[in-house]
Order: structure tokens, then C-alpha cells, then sequence
């Protein structure tokens, strides 16, 4: 079995995990985050979203982060900063903040994309379009998201066919990449295959990305499986920010240094320093007061105090 | 890539995993978590260590454990409870309880021999030989350890073929199965199949068993590479017991029910009931004071609390 050589990492913790937390994180916090996660090696860091604050009261900061991060004298050539953009009214405000890279959010599952969204996943996606034409004009990158592609909170197990239909009509739209998200991190490498073969069958792998929850310790095992399918592209949340919203206590991101020590361990490369991405975990979590939700952090943490 | 229907599942959770836990608990504890994981479904539970209490005071209640649980009126037929018997008086004290299943536990690595069981690799196993010949003689099974077969505490990296060596003098010895300890956790799919194809062309796979430890939460990933490899025999320990001796305050074990939670999603048959497993974890944790250290379980129990 071939296994990729080079692998890219897609950190979602500043947004997809930070909005999951019960604490409100200031901006400069925030900020700093993401210097450091960009310092470490991370080249796609998912930075804020764009959307009403009183939905999202935690990401109230979205023009101040991205505009700090955007001009950080720390930032590296290259480094992209994503932003969720669920709408043109969140597209407007993120291009006048100066976005260059924007993402929408969709679900395989009607009922949580009527939970989530509020809307069918018809009216979503057209909704969806808007934004990508919008973005389109003006030559932003849009990564396009399906939630629900293994199982629903809801619906309990997804069919394959579902996920797959969502993930072509995004890409059909123009998202330059799709990310394939296990929700509720139900899925084991048998179930995850066979929801890649279905998607892979209508975009080409290349432009797919593995999203896989950690809410029952499967994550590492389905990048693994994923990874023998000869997929390139992981998202995952340093220290493992964000919890589950469908099993409150329950783990949610695949943490990034999980992530990190699996693909030094393949001999793959990913460009991250391991010293620098736990430095940056710590930074957050100390913030927050808690341990990082990572085995190899605090592994990695544990020997270190030891010696 | 076809993986085994069926899997067996040795629990070692009341000996490896308590023995390594801070607390001394008490034998009718021990008893009753035995008797839960067999009511569970596990068909094999290593159920305590016939050392000397002086150096493991864990263990020190070895004889009323095992007699209890051999007594028991709710033992299922065929249930095996295997005892570690790291010496001949370890072996008679094992035998004058009634055990039918004895365990002896080397090592790959040099360092680790000296350092765990105070004499070299080879003065071990002449050690476990003089078992071996005394078990055979009155027809009890032997199961043999190697740990650090992947990498060791005190010397890194542990070559594939010193493992195989050692598994292959366990098994010419009379070993009926051979258990590959990655002891410290450190291994990946890469280098746990490469420890793997060294062994089995030693041993027959049918004999291996993978004990693989969940320090940097790359066991369930590493199970899978192995029964991608055909392997059908794996060790857990309930509710993750033990922790790591090695960086103290990170995982040890793997915790059985993330391992379930696996087999299940892959549709391979383990025997167990997944309620009673839980129950029995909930049992020995609630005793010891803590969570689970299985997000499998967490995240079943939160599930279940919230509905």
C-alpha cells in the first residue's frame, strides 16, 4: 500500500473550534493563536466566520481577527486564513475585511441542514451559489463543506450516495475544494471507505479533504484508511478545541497534534514543527484552563516534565 | 483489503491495567469487575499476577482473586483467566489456585529487561522455559509477552527482527500465543506493520496477539493495520486502566470499549455486549474516582445522559 508523500493540513481550531467553546476567547487571544499555529507550519488555518452575533456571539470579532491576521508582520507568504462565509450579507463583510479565501457550509443530512441551517440542503446550496459566483467575480478561493457524511445526530447512518451528491454539486459550483466532515466521529474505516469511494467516484480525490470527528477515538484510524485511499488533505483543531455539540463531554476536532505525530510516524510530510504546534496548543488551552484534548500532546507534555 | 469475521478480545484490564493504578483495590472489587467483563461477553480476562507483593502490592490478593472468579457461579464455559507467572514460585503459587492459564512477559529490549525484571532477555526466557516445561507437564496453557517491541523508554526505536526474535523463542518454547506489547505507545500503522511482518514469518499470525498501548491515541489506527495484516487476536484493558508508567499522566492501554466500538463499525464478530461492557467500566472507574479514560465510552455514556 502506496501512502501519500505530502499531505496538507487544514487547522480549524481559531474557528470551527473556539466557536464550540463555552468561553468567549478576546481577539487578541485569538489573534495570537494564530500567529503561532502560521509560525508552526500550518499554511490553511480556517481564522473566523462571518456570521450574525447573535447566532454566534463567539466569532462577534470576525473583521478585527482576519483584518490582525491578514496584516500580522508574523504571517508567511503562502498562508492562507479561510473564512466562513455562510451567506453574501457574511461574503460582503469578509471581502471588506480584506478575505481572500472564503468557505460555505453544507450537510449530506436534511434534518440537520434544517437544525443547522435553518433551510433545505436545495436552499442552502443555492444560497451557497450566490456566494460562490459573488466570490468567483472576484477571484476569492471558496472550500466548500459537507457535514453529515457518514451519519446524522439526527438520521443516524448517511448514505454514501447522499454525501457524495452534496460534495459534486459544491465542487460543480466552483469550490476549489470539498471537506467531508464525520459530524459525530461515528464512522470507523469501513464506513469512512465507502463514503470515499462514493465521493471520489463524482470529484477527484485530489480536491477532497477528510473532516473527521474524534467523538469515539476513531479519527486517527479514519485518516489512516483515507489516507490508504490516497487522500491528501485532513482538517483538525489544535489540542482538540471545540468538544461535540451532539454529546456534550464527548470529544469533538480531531486534535492537530494527533494529526501531526501520525503523519511523522508515516514518514509523510506536513510541514508542521511538533515543538512549535504544542506550544501553541498550550497557549490556548492554558487560556482556557484546561488539559489539550490530545493523546500525543499530553504524552509529548508528560515526558517532557518528567525529564 | 479483506479483514478477520472474528476477533478475540484479551481483557487486561484487572491485572495490567489495576496493577499500574495508584490506588490498591480491594480483592472483592477485582472479583466483581472479573465476573462483569465475563458476563460481558470477554473470553479472556487476565486476572491477576502471582509476584511478589512486596515489589507489587497491586497484586498481592492474587490467590483469593483468582479462586474467587475460577469459583464463581457466574463464570461462562470456556471463559479463560489467564495469571502472569513471571517464575517458577509465581507458577506453583498460580497452579495451588486452581489457574489453567499462565502468562510469562520478556521483552525486546535489552535496557527494558534490566530495568523491569532485573536480568537480561536471554536469562528470562531460560527463566520462562523452566515455566513452560512445569505448565506443560500439567497441561496449563502459556501465553507470552514481548514488550517494546516497537520502540523502548531507554532506547528508542527497537529493531523489527529483535521483536521477532523473541516472539519466535516464546513460541518454539511452547508458548500457544505470543502478545507484541508497543509498551510506551510510540508506534504508527508504519512501523507496527513492519514489527509485524518481521514476527509473522516467525510465527504463524494465528499465535500473534497486539497489545498495543494508546499514549499518543495511535492504538485503534495501529489495530486496524493490523487486521489489515490478518491479525484476530488484541489486547485492551476496560475503561483504559493503567495509564503510562513512562510519562505519567498520559494514556496507557488501549480501552476495551473504543476497541469494540471499532470491531463493531467493521463488522467483525468480538462477542461482547457493549452495555455490559460499559457497565463494568463505569463499575471500576466509579470505584477508582474518575472518567473512563475511552472516548468510545464517554461519549456513549454522555449520548446516553442526554437523552
Amino acid at each position: 500500500m502506496t501512502l501519500p508523500s505530502k499531505v496538507k493540513i487544514v487547522e480549524v481550531g481559531p474557528r470551527d473550534g473556539l466557536q464550540n467553546e463555552k468561553q468567549l476567547v478576546p481577539a487578541a487571544v485569538k489573534i495570537e493563536l494564530i500567529e503561532r499555529l502560521a509560525d508552526a507550519g500550518l499554511t490553511a488555518i480556517e481564522a473566523t466566520s462571518f456570521v450574525s452575533p447573535k447566532w454566534v456571539p463567539q466569532m462577534g470579532d470576525a473583521d478585527a481577527v482576519l483584518r490582525a491576521v491578514l496584516a500580522s508582520p508574523r504571517r508567511r507568504a503562502g498562508a492562507a486564513f479561510p473564512v466562513l462565509t455562510p451567506n453574501l450579507k457574511g461574503f460582503d463583510a469578509a471581502v471588506e475585511a480584506g478575505a481572500s479565501e472564503v468557505a460555505i457550509f453544507g450537510a449530506a443530512s436534511e434534518s440537520f441542514s434544517q437544525k443547522n441551517i435553518n433551510c433545505s440542503i436545495d436552499e442552502s446550496l443555492k444560497r451557497f451559489a450566490a456566494v460562490v459566483d459573488a466570490a468567483s467575480a472576484l477571484e476569492i478561493k471558496v472550500r466548500g463543506y459537507v457535514s453529515c457524511v457518514v451519519a446524522c445526530p439526527y438520521e443516524g447512518a448517511v448514505d454514501p450516495a447522499r454525501a457524495a451528491a452534496v460534495a459534486q454539486r459544491l465542487y460543480e459550483m466552483g469550490c476549489y475544494e470539498v471537506s467531508l466532515g464525520d459530524t459525530i466521529g461515528a464512522g470507523t474505516p469501513a464506513s469512512v471507505q465507502r463514503m470515499l469511494a462514493a465521493c471520489a467516484a463524482r470529484v477527484p480525490m485530489a480536491r477532497l479533504a477528510g473532516h473527521y470527528h474524534d467523538t469515539y477515538g476513531m479519527a486517527i484510524a479514519n485518516i489512516y484508511a483515507s489516507l490508504e485511499m490516497g487522500m491528501t488533505v485532513f482538517d483538525s483543531s489544535i489540542a482538540g478545541l471545540g468538544g461535540c455539540p451532539y454529546a456534550p463531554g464527548a470529544a469533538g476536532n480531531l486534535a492537530t497534534e494527533d494529526l501531526v505525530f501520525l503523519l511523522q510516524g508515516l514518514g509523510i510530510e506536513s510541514g508542521v514543527d511538533m515543538d512549535k504546534l504544542l506550544a501553541a496548543g498550550q497557549f490556548i488551552v492554558q487560556h482556557l484552563g484546561r488539559a489539550p484534548v490530545s493523546k500525543a500532546a499530553q504524552a509529548l507534555l508528560a515526558k517532557r516534565s518528567a525529564a
